[in-house]
Protein backbone atom coordinates (compact mmCIF):
# COMPACT_ATOMS: atom_id res chain seq x y z
CA UNK A 1 0.00 0.00 0.00
CA UNK A 2 1.57 3.26 -0.99
CA UNK A 3 1.17 6.52 1.38
CA UNK A 4 -1.57 8.28 1.82
CA UNK A 5 -1.74 12.27 2.08
CA UNK A 6 -4.44 14.58 2.92
CA UNK A 7 -4.68 18.24 1.56
CA UNK A 8 -6.98 20.99 2.90
CA UNK A 9 -7.69 23.42 0.13
CA UNK A 10 -7.68 26.90 0.67
CA UNK A 11 -7.82 28.06 -2.93
CA UNK A 12 -8.98 27.38 -5.05
CA UNK A 13 -12.32 27.04 -3.49
CA UNK A 14 -15.91 28.67 -4.18
CA UNK A 15 -17.84 30.61 -1.68
CA UNK A 16 -21.75 30.43 -0.81
CA UNK A 17 -22.59 32.06 -4.49
CA UNK A 18 -19.96 29.70 -6.75
CA UNK A 19 -17.19 32.46 -6.71
CA UNK A 20 -13.84 31.36 -6.39
CA UNK A 21 -12.05 32.80 -3.47
CA UNK A 22 -9.12 31.90 -1.06
CA UNK A 23 -10.73 30.98 2.50
CA UNK A 24 -9.08 31.78 5.84
CA UNK A 25 -7.20 29.31 7.69
CA UNK A 26 -8.93 28.08 10.84
CA UNK A 27 -7.23 26.93 13.61
CA UNK A 28 -9.40 23.86 15.17
CA UNK A 29 -9.26 22.81 11.42
CA UNK A 30 -5.64 22.28 11.52
CA UNK A 31 -5.72 20.62 15.20
CA UNK A 32 -9.09 17.75 14.43
CA UNK A 33 -7.86 17.07 10.90
CA UNK A 34 -4.40 16.61 12.08
CA UNK A 35 -5.79 14.16 15.09
CA UNK A 36 -7.81 12.39 12.62
CA UNK A 37 -5.03 12.30 10.40
CA UNK A 38 -2.86 10.86 12.78
CA UNK A 39 -5.67 8.62 13.43
CA UNK A 40 -6.25 6.71 10.84
CA UNK A 41 -2.41 6.49 9.48
CA UNK A 42 -2.00 9.56 7.02
CA UNK A 43 1.15 9.93 6.32
CA UNK A 44 1.67 13.74 5.70
CA UNK A 45 -1.50 16.56 5.94
CA UNK A 46 -0.61 19.30 3.47
CA UNK A 47 -2.21 22.86 4.23
CA UNK A 48 -2.73 24.38 0.68
CA UNK A 49 -3.03 27.91 0.43
CA UNK A 50 -1.44 30.50 -1.64
CA UNK A 51 -1.33 33.57 0.88
CA UNK A 52 1.79 33.96 2.83
CA UNK A 53 0.16 35.68 6.27
CA UNK A 54 -1.83 32.24 6.11
CA UNK A 55 1.23 30.32 5.65
CA UNK A 56 3.26 32.27 8.12
CA UNK A 57 -0.09 31.84 10.70
CA UNK A 58 -0.12 27.94 9.89
CA UNK A 59 3.93 27.79 10.93
CA UNK A 60 3.01 29.47 13.80
CA UNK A 61 0.36 27.27 15.54
CA UNK A 62 2.24 24.10 14.04
CA UNK A 63 5.46 25.69 15.90
CA UNK A 64 3.51 26.31 19.19
CA UNK A 65 2.56 22.16 19.28
CA UNK A 66 5.85 21.10 17.69
CA UNK A 67 8.20 22.74 19.20
CA UNK A 68 7.60 25.48 21.78
CA UNK A 69 5.37 24.82 24.93
CA UNK A 70 2.55 22.88 23.70
CA UNK A 71 4.81 19.90 22.72
CA UNK A 72 5.36 19.68 26.16
CA UNK A 73 2.24 20.58 27.71
CA UNK A 74 0.58 17.91 25.22
CA UNK A 75 2.80 15.57 23.51
CA UNK A 76 -0.06 13.62 22.04
CA UNK A 77 -1.03 16.70 20.08
CA UNK A 78 2.39 17.21 18.92
CA UNK A 79 2.43 13.38 17.26
CA UNK A 80 -0.65 14.71 15.50
CA UNK A 81 0.33 18.50 14.42
CA UNK A 82 3.84 17.30 13.30
CA UNK A 83 1.97 15.61 10.06
CA UNK A 84 1.38 18.81 8.95
CA UNK A 85 3.13 20.54 6.00
CA UNK A 86 2.43 23.89 4.27
CA UNK A 87 1.80 24.07 0.55
CA UNK A 88 1.10 27.14 -2.06
CA UNK A 89 -0.76 24.56 -4.09
CA UNK A 90 -2.20 21.16 -4.73
CA UNK A 91 0.29 21.38 -7.72
CA UNK A 92 3.17 21.75 -5.25
CA UNK A 93 2.23 19.58 -3.07
CA UNK A 94 1.35 16.83 -5.40
CA UNK A 95 5.52 17.50 -6.73
CA UNK A 96 6.64 17.37 -3.29
CA UNK A 97 4.99 13.60 -2.59
CA UNK A 98 6.31 12.66 -6.23
CA UNK A 99 10.06 13.60 -5.31
CA UNK A 100 9.14 12.04 -1.84
CA UNK A 101 7.38 8.76 -3.23
CA UNK A 102 9.14 8.44 -6.83
CA UNK A 103 5.85 9.10 -8.76
CA UNK A 104 2.82 11.04 -7.84
CA UNK A 105 0.06 10.63 -6.22
CA UNK A 106 -3.70 9.72 -7.49
CA UNK A 107 -5.61 12.76 -6.94
CA UNK A 108 -8.98 12.11 -5.11
CA UNK A 109 -11.66 14.84 -4.47
CA UNK A 110 -14.47 14.94 -1.87
CA UNK A 111 -17.24 17.32 -2.37
CA UNK A 112 -20.74 17.15 -0.60
CA UNK A 113 -21.86 17.17 -4.23
CA UNK A 114 -22.78 13.76 -6.63
CA UNK A 115 -20.30 13.81 -9.28
CA UNK A 116 -21.04 11.47 -12.68
CA UNK A 117 -17.94 10.35 -12.66
CA UNK A 118 -17.70 9.89 -8.59
CA UNK A 119 -16.74 6.22 -7.38
CA UNK A 120 -17.61 4.67 -4.12
CA UNK A 121 -15.89 3.91 -0.83
CA UNK A 122 -15.14 0.37 -1.82
CA UNK A 123 -13.60 1.42 -4.66
CA UNK A 124 -11.49 4.19 -3.73
CA UNK A 125 -10.27 2.01 -0.84
CA UNK A 126 -8.96 -0.45 -3.80
CA UNK A 127 -7.43 2.78 -4.99
CA UNK A 128 -5.69 3.11 -1.61
CA UNK A 129 -5.01 -0.34 -1.23
CA UNK A 130 -2.34 -0.08 -4.18
CA UNK A 131 0.89 0.44 -4.55
CA UNK A 132 0.82 4.25 -5.71
CA UNK A 133 0.82 6.92 -3.30
CA UNK A 134 -3.24 8.53 -2.79
CA UNK A 135 -3.46 12.47 -1.59
CA UNK A 136 -6.84 13.13 -0.54
CA UNK A 137 -8.09 16.51 -1.86
CA UNK A 138 -10.66 18.76 1.02
CA UNK A 139 -12.11 22.16 -0.06
CA UNK A 140 -12.79 24.64 2.69
CA UNK A 141 -15.38 27.03 2.55
CA UNK A 142 -18.16 26.12 0.27
CA UNK A 143 -16.25 23.37 -1.33
CA UNK A 144 -13.43 22.75 -4.21
CA UNK A 145 -13.64 24.38 -7.24
CA UNK A 146 -15.01 22.31 -10.27
CA UNK A 147 -11.18 23.14 -12.19
CA UNK A 148 -10.13 20.98 -9.02
CA UNK A 149 -12.79 17.99 -9.56
CA UNK A 150 -12.17 18.39 -13.37
CA UNK A 151 -8.26 17.63 -12.98
CA UNK A 152 -8.50 15.24 -10.13
CA UNK A 153 -7.76 11.20 -11.68
CA UNK A 154 -11.00 10.52 -9.04
CA UNK A 155 -14.07 12.16 -7.25
CA UNK A 156 -14.78 10.03 -4.21
CA UNK A 157 -18.89 10.55 -3.45
CA UNK A 158 -20.04 12.25 -1.03
CA UNK A 159 -21.06 11.35 2.39
CA UNK A 160 -24.39 11.20 3.19
CA UNK A 161 -26.68 10.71 6.39
CA UNK A 162 -29.99 9.40 6.54
CA UNK A 163 -31.86 12.02 4.80
CA UNK A 164 -30.68 14.69 1.83
CA UNK A 165 -29.45 17.40 4.38
CA UNK A 166 -25.61 17.48 3.52
CA UNK A 167 -23.57 20.25 4.99
CA UNK A 168 -20.96 18.91 7.38
CA UNK A 169 -17.99 20.79 8.81
CA UNK A 170 -15.06 19.99 6.73
CA UNK A 171 -13.54 18.58 10.14
CA UNK A 172 -16.67 16.35 10.41
CA UNK A 173 -16.31 15.01 6.32
CA UNK A 174 -12.25 14.36 6.67
CA UNK A 175 -12.96 12.10 10.00
CA UNK A 176 -16.01 10.43 8.92
CA UNK A 177 -13.68 9.73 5.02
CA UNK A 178 -11.07 9.09 6.81
CA UNK A 179 -12.81 6.52 8.64
CA UNK A 180 -14.72 4.96 5.82
CA UNK A 181 -11.42 4.41 4.17
CA UNK A 182 -9.04 3.05 6.50
CA UNK A 183 -10.90 1.39 9.63
CA UNK A 184 -11.20 -2.00 9.94
CA UNK A 185 -14.57 -2.91 11.28
CA UNK A 186 -15.06 -5.32 14.32
CA UNK B 1 -37.07 3.20 16.24
CA UNK B 2 -36.79 5.70 18.93
CA UNK B 3 -35.59 9.18 18.69
CA UNK B 4 -31.76 9.42 18.85
CA UNK B 5 -30.80 11.94 21.34
CA UNK B 6 -26.50 13.61 22.02
CA UNK B 7 -25.56 14.94 24.53
CA UNK B 8 -22.21 17.17 24.84
CA UNK B 9 -21.29 17.14 27.97
CA UNK B 10 -19.06 19.79 30.34
CA UNK B 11 -19.61 18.52 33.55
CA UNK B 12 -18.82 15.81 34.83
CA UNK B 13 -15.50 15.45 33.19
CA UNK B 14 -11.97 14.77 33.50
CA UNK B 15 -9.06 17.02 32.94
CA UNK B 16 -5.47 15.80 31.95
CA UNK B 17 -4.43 14.73 35.43
CA UNK B 18 -7.87 12.92 35.83
CA UNK B 19 -9.78 15.77 37.91
CA UNK B 20 -13.50 16.23 37.49
CA UNK B 21 -13.91 19.74 36.16
CA UNK B 22 -16.25 21.59 34.13
CA UNK B 23 -14.97 22.36 30.67
CA UNK B 24 -15.93 25.47 28.84
CA UNK B 25 -18.41 25.49 25.76
CA UNK B 26 -16.54 25.89 22.63
CA UNK B 27 -18.11 27.37 19.62
CA UNK B 28 -17.26 25.10 16.99
CA UNK B 29 -18.30 22.24 18.97
CA UNK B 30 -21.63 23.19 18.57
CA UNK B 31 -21.91 24.08 14.96
CA UNK B 32 -20.13 20.94 13.58
CA UNK B 33 -22.13 18.55 16.25
CA UNK B 34 -25.31 20.02 15.48
CA UNK B 35 -24.26 19.28 11.89
CA UNK B 36 -23.17 16.14 12.43
CA UNK B 37 -27.06 15.76 13.91
CA UNK B 38 -28.73 16.78 11.61
CA UNK B 39 -26.74 14.88 9.06
CA UNK B 40 -27.83 11.61 10.73
CA UNK B 41 -31.22 12.66 12.21
CA UNK B 42 -30.24 13.27 15.48
CA UNK B 43 -33.76 14.44 16.96
CA UNK B 44 -31.92 16.86 19.42
CA UNK B 45 -28.67 17.81 20.79
CA UNK B 46 -28.57 18.59 24.20
CA UNK B 47 -25.45 20.59 25.33
CA UNK B 48 -24.64 19.76 29.30
CA UNK B 49 -23.47 22.19 31.35
CA UNK B 50 -24.24 23.75 34.83
CA UNK B 51 -22.88 26.84 34.43
CA UNK B 52 -25.06 29.73 34.16
CA UNK B 53 -22.75 31.77 31.91
CA UNK B 54 -21.95 28.87 29.67
CA UNK B 55 -26.04 28.33 28.83
CA UNK B 56 -26.24 32.46 28.05
CA UNK B 57 -23.19 32.08 25.55
CA UNK B 58 -24.89 28.47 23.81
CA UNK B 59 -28.35 30.74 23.92
CA UNK B 60 -26.54 33.60 22.32
CA UNK B 61 -24.59 31.55 19.71
CA UNK B 62 -27.72 29.90 18.88
CA UNK B 63 -30.05 32.45 18.51
CA UNK B 64 -27.98 34.39 16.08
CA UNK B 65 -27.68 30.98 13.66
CA UNK B 66 -31.50 30.31 14.48
CA UNK B 67 -33.43 33.63 14.72
CA UNK B 68 -30.58 36.16 14.08
CA UNK B 69 -28.94 37.49 11.13
CA UNK B 70 -27.28 34.16 10.77
CA UNK B 71 -30.35 32.54 9.78
CA UNK B 72 -30.58 34.61 6.58
CA UNK B 73 -27.13 34.53 5.90
CA UNK B 74 -27.57 30.30 5.97
CA UNK B 75 -30.40 28.64 6.39
CA UNK B 76 -28.59 25.37 6.23
CA UNK B 77 -27.12 26.40 9.44
CA UNK B 78 -30.22 27.19 11.34
CA UNK B 79 -31.34 23.97 10.58
CA UNK B 80 -28.65 22.21 12.29
CA UNK B 81 -28.23 24.25 14.98
CA UNK B 82 -32.04 24.26 16.11
CA UNK B 83 -31.78 21.24 17.01
CA UNK B 84 -29.67 22.34 20.19
CA UNK B 85 -30.72 22.41 23.45
CA UNK B 86 -29.09 23.38 26.57
CA UNK B 87 -29.86 21.23 30.26
CA UNK B 88 -28.04 21.88 33.26
CA UNK B 89 -27.48 17.87 33.81
CA UNK B 90 -27.01 14.74 32.24
CA UNK B 91 -30.15 13.99 34.27
CA UNK B 92 -32.16 16.58 33.39
CA UNK B 93 -31.48 16.18 29.79
CA UNK B 94 -32.88 12.15 30.27
CA UNK B 95 -35.98 13.88 32.27
CA UNK B 96 -36.68 16.03 29.50
CA UNK B 97 -36.04 13.39 26.76
CA UNK B 98 -38.68 11.16 29.13
CA UNK B 99 -41.08 13.59 29.20
CA UNK B 100 -41.23 13.92 25.51
CA UNK B 101 -41.21 9.85 24.81
CA UNK B 102 -42.98 8.60 27.37
CA UNK B 103 -39.94 6.72 29.02
CA UNK B 104 -36.26 7.46 29.60
CA UNK B 105 -34.26 7.06 27.39
CA UNK B 106 -30.75 4.43 27.04
CA UNK B 107 -27.94 6.20 27.73
CA UNK B 108 -24.86 5.01 26.27
CA UNK B 109 -21.89 6.70 27.01
CA UNK B 110 -18.44 7.04 24.52
CA UNK B 111 -15.12 6.67 25.39
CA UNK B 112 -11.46 6.76 23.65
CA UNK B 113 -10.76 4.02 26.14
CA UNK B 114 -11.79 0.28 26.11
CA UNK B 115 -13.98 -0.27 29.37
CA UNK B 116 -14.92 -4.27 29.73
CA UNK B 117 -18.49 -4.00 29.50
CA UNK B 118 -18.00 -2.15 26.16
CA UNK B 119 -20.74 -3.07 23.54
CA UNK B 120 -19.95 -3.21 19.96
CA UNK B 121 -21.25 -0.40 16.97
CA UNK B 122 -23.03 -3.44 15.73
CA UNK B 123 -24.87 -4.03 19.07
CA UNK B 124 -25.36 -0.50 19.65
CA UNK B 125 -27.19 -0.29 16.12
CA UNK B 126 -29.34 -2.38 17.60
CA UNK B 127 -30.35 -0.74 20.93
CA UNK B 128 -31.00 2.52 18.83
CA UNK B 129 -33.01 0.99 16.33
CA UNK B 130 -35.45 -0.27 19.52
CA UNK B 131 -38.02 1.07 20.41
CA UNK B 132 -36.79 2.96 23.27
CA UNK B 133 -35.10 6.45 22.84
CA UNK B 134 -31.70 6.44 23.36
CA UNK B 135 -29.23 9.18 24.47
CA UNK B 136 -25.68 8.96 23.13
CA UNK B 137 -23.11 10.96 25.80
CA UNK B 138 -19.88 12.68 24.38
CA UNK B 139 -17.54 13.64 27.03
CA UNK B 140 -15.79 17.35 26.44
CA UNK B 141 -11.60 17.52 27.69
CA UNK B 142 -10.13 14.24 28.87
CA UNK B 143 -13.68 12.72 28.84
CA UNK B 144 -16.82 11.64 30.84
CA UNK B 145 -16.34 11.08 34.66
CA UNK B 146 -16.20 7.48 35.40
CA UNK B 147 -19.44 8.09 37.88
CA UNK B 148 -20.82 8.59 34.56
CA UNK B 149 -19.96 5.79 32.88
CA UNK B 150 -21.35 3.85 35.80
CA UNK B 151 -24.63 5.35 35.91
CA UNK B 152 -24.50 4.44 31.84
CA UNK B 153 -26.66 1.51 30.57
CA UNK B 154 -23.98 0.99 28.11
CA UNK B 155 -20.54 2.29 26.94
CA UNK B 156 -19.83 2.44 23.15
CA UNK B 157 -16.41 0.50 22.09
CA UNK B 158 -13.85 3.77 21.56
CA UNK B 159 -13.07 4.68 18.03
CA UNK B 160 -10.07 3.30 16.86
CA UNK B 161 -8.14 3.96 13.27
CA UNK B 162 -4.91 1.71 12.69
CA UNK B 163 -2.72 2.13 15.45
CA UNK B 164 -2.95 2.58 19.29
CA UNK B 165 -2.80 6.58 18.75
CA UNK B 166 -6.55 7.35 19.91
CA UNK B 167 -7.11 10.93 20.29
CA UNK B 168 -9.67 12.52 18.30
CA UNK B 169 -11.51 15.55 18.51
CA UNK B 170 -15.17 15.00 20.28
CA UNK B 171 -16.29 16.60 17.00
CA UNK B 172 -14.47 13.82 15.47
CA UNK B 173 -15.41 11.37 17.17
CA UNK B 174 -19.29 12.22 17.23
CA UNK B 175 -19.47 12.12 13.25
CA UNK B 176 -17.52 8.84 12.67
CA UNK B 177 -20.21 6.80 15.91
CA UNK B 178 -22.84 8.47 14.37
CA UNK B 179 -21.58 7.72 10.98
CA UNK B 180 -21.10 4.37 12.11
CA UNK B 181 -24.21 3.80 13.94
CA UNK B 182 -26.46 5.60 11.38
CA UNK B 183 -25.30 5.21 8.16
CA UNK B 184 -26.44 2.72 5.45
CA UNK B 185 -23.34 1.84 3.53
CA UNK B 186 -23.72 1.38 -0.26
Amino acid sequence: MGNLYVALVHYPVVDKNGAVISSAVTNLDLHDIARAAKTFGVYRFFVVTPLSDQFLLVDRIVSHWVTGYGARYNPKRRQALELIRTAASIDEAGQRIAEKEGCPPQRIATSAHHHDRCISYGRCRKIIDGKNPCLLLFGTAWGLDRAVMANSDHILQPVTGCGDWNHLSVRSAVSIILDRLISKRG
